[in-house]
C-alpha cells in the first residue's frame, strides 16, 4: 500500500512534454520558426528565479524559443507595461507571462490586463478568466489545467462528483473551481474564512488543496476513497512541503499527489501546452483552446 | 408568522430607484444629457418583449434615456454585431444590453463579446466576468447583484457563511458564486448533475436557487434559519412561480423571497444602478464599480 496511491506527476508531465515537443516541431516546420515564450521577471524574489529558469529550460528541451526579461525591483509600472506592449507586437512571441509575485510598487493585475489575451499563456487576463466562467474556455491557467490532467490520468472523472477546493486565489483556487464546474462536478470553494473546513472537506470526492498552509489537511479532513491533490508549495528549512500531511492521508485516500513531484511538474508541462497552442491558434486565426490541446484531457473526451 | 419572513423586493427596489434617479439627475445637470440605455431585442420571444418593456419603462421613470432596437428573428449574426458596434460608438449610449435568449442562428456569447465592456450593463462580457473572478469587479450581472443587495437589506451578511447556489448559468449561478466568494462566503455550486442536492442544500446558511425548475426546493432542502432566495421565474398556466415551494419552506427558513415580487424587481433596479454607474464612470474616466454604486451594499461597507 502507498506506492500506487502516490499520484506522481513527473513521468506524466514528461510524456506530455514529448507530445508537446512533437507539436512544436510541426509548428517549426510549417512556420519556419519555433513557438516562442517571453517571461517577465521583476525584482529579486529567489523562488521566482528558480521558477522562471525551470520554465525556460523546459521550453528549450521541448524545442520552443524562450527569452527572459529581468527588470529591477525599482522598475516602474510604466516600464513593465511598455515591455509587455513591445512583446505583444513581436510576431515571434506566442506566449507572455509575468512571473508572480511582483514588487509592491507594481500592480500585477493591471500589468496582466495589458497582455494580448491570445498570448496570455498563464490564462490570467480577465478575458481568459471570463471566457472560462462564461463556459467557453480559451487559455486556461496552468496549475488548475495540470490538476485536471493529472486527475484524468489517474482515472478520476469530475462529472457528478463533489469537488472541494481549499483556497480561492485567482491563480489556482478560483480557476480550479471554474474548470471542475465546467466538467460537471458539484464544486465547493473553501478559504481562510471557512469556519468548518474539516466538515466540508470530508464530503469531497475530489479534494484540491491550494491554501499555502503547510500540513493544513490531515486524515480527519479526508473521506475514505477521496482523490487528494496537494497544490501547496511551502518552503520549510530548505525543503518543500505541501498543504497535506501525506503520510497520514495516504491510507485513507484513493490517491494523493506528492510535493514535490506532483502538481509542480504538471504546471510546467501545461505552460508548454498553452504556448504551443497559442502559437498554432494565432497561425490558424482561431481562438486558443487549452482543454482541447492538453493530451490527457483530449484523449478522455475523444 | 410568515409576513416578516417574506423578503419582498418591490419596496426595496423602489427605494433604490429613487436614489438612482437622483444620481441620474446630477449626471444630467453635469453633462447636459441623461444616462442612456440601448436594449437590443432579436426575434419574437414574448417574455423578452415584456422584460424589455419593463426595463425601458423603469429607465424613463428614473429619468434615464432609453431606446429599444428590435431586430427580426431572421437577422444575421453580422447584422446584430453591426448594430452593437454602432451603439458602442454613440456618446449618448452608456449602457447596452442584448436581451436573452436570441434566435438559434445567433451566437449570443459572440454578440456579447462585441459590447464595449464599459457599456456592458448586464456584466456578461468576458472582461467583466473575468474582473469579478480576478477579484476586481467592475460591471456585475444585475440579478446576482440584486440578490446580494436584497440579502444585505434583510440583514444577511455572507462573510463566514456557507452559501449554496443551485444553478450554474453564466447569467445567474456562476456570477452569484463569484460575488458570494468575494464577500467571504464559503460557496458551493450545485446543478443538474449534482446527485444529492438535498444533502448539500441543507447545509446552506444562504440558499440561492436559480435552477429554472418549478418547485424544486422544498422544506427537506432547507436548514432551519436559512436565508432562501428564489431566482426561478417559471410560467405555469399563465402564472409565475419560483423554484421554491414557498408555503412549505417559510416555516423553516429565516426568510424567503417571493416570486413574483422578490428578486425580479431588484434585477431591474440593478440595471438602472449599472447604467448610471457606467455613465458616471465614462464621464470621470475611471472603471465602473457596480458594488460601490449599489446603495444597500455601499451602506453596508461604509
Amino acid at each position: 500500500m502507498g506506492e500506487d496511491k502516490l499520484w506522481e506527476g513527473r513521468s506524466l508531465a514528461a510524456r506530455i512534454r514529448v507530445e508537446v515537443a512533437a507539436r512544436a516541431a510541426r509548428f517549426r516546420r510549417r512556420m519556419g520558426r519555433p513557438p516562442g515564450l517571453a517571461a517577465v521577471l521583476v525584482g529579486d524574489d529567489p523562488a521566482s528565479f528558480v521558477y522562471v529558469r525551470n520554465k525556460a529550460r523546459a521550453c528549450r528541451e521541448a524545442g520552443l524559443y524562450s527569452e527572459v526579461h529581468h527588470l529591477p525591483a525599482t522598475a516602474t509600472q510604466a516600464q513593465v507595461v511598455a515591455l509587455v506592449r513591445r512583446l505583444n507586437a513581436r510576431p515571434d512571441v506566442d506566449g507572455i507571462l509575468i512571473q508572480w509575485p511582483v514588487p509592491a510598487g507594481i500592480d500585477y493585475e493591471a500589468v496582466v490586463a495589458e497582455i494580448d489575451p491570445a498570448r496570455d499563456v498563464d490564462g490570467f487576463h480577465p478575458v481568459n478568466a471570463g471566457a472560462l466562467w462564461r463556459g467557453r474556455p480559451r487559455l486556461v491557467p496552468c496549475t488548475p489545467l495540470g490538476v485536471l490532467a493529472l486527475l484524468r490520468a489517474y482515472g478520476v472523472t469530475p462529472a457528478g462528483r463533489h469537488a472541494v477546493v481549499v483556497g480561492r486565489s485567482p491563480i489556482v483556487g478560483r480557476p480550479m473551481a471554474g474548470l471542475l464546474l465546467l466538467q460537471d462536478a458539484t464544486v465547493t470553494v473553501c478559504h481562510s474564512r471557512t469556519p468548518e473546513l474539516g466538515r466540508i472537506a470530508r464530503q469531497a470526492d475530489i479534494l484540491v488543496v491550494a491554501a499555502g498552509r503547510p500540513g493544513l489537511i490531515g486524515a480527519d479532513h479526508v473521506a475514505p476513497g477521496a482523490a487528494v491533490v496537494d497544490v501547496g508549495i511551502n518552503r520549510q528549512g530548505g525543503r518543500l512541503t505541501g498543504d497535506v500531511r501525506r503520510a497520514e492521508v495516504l491510507p485513507v485516500a484513493a490517491g494523493v499527489t506528492p510535493v514535490p513531484g506532483g502538481v509542480g511538474p504538471m504546471t510546467v508541462a501545461m505552460l508548454l501546452v498553452n504556448t504551443v497552442e497559442a502559437a498554432w491558434a494565432r497561425a490558424e486565426g482561431r481562438p486558443p483552446d487549452s482543454l482541447a490541446a492538453c493530451p490527457p484531457l483530449r484523449e478522455a473526451t475523444a
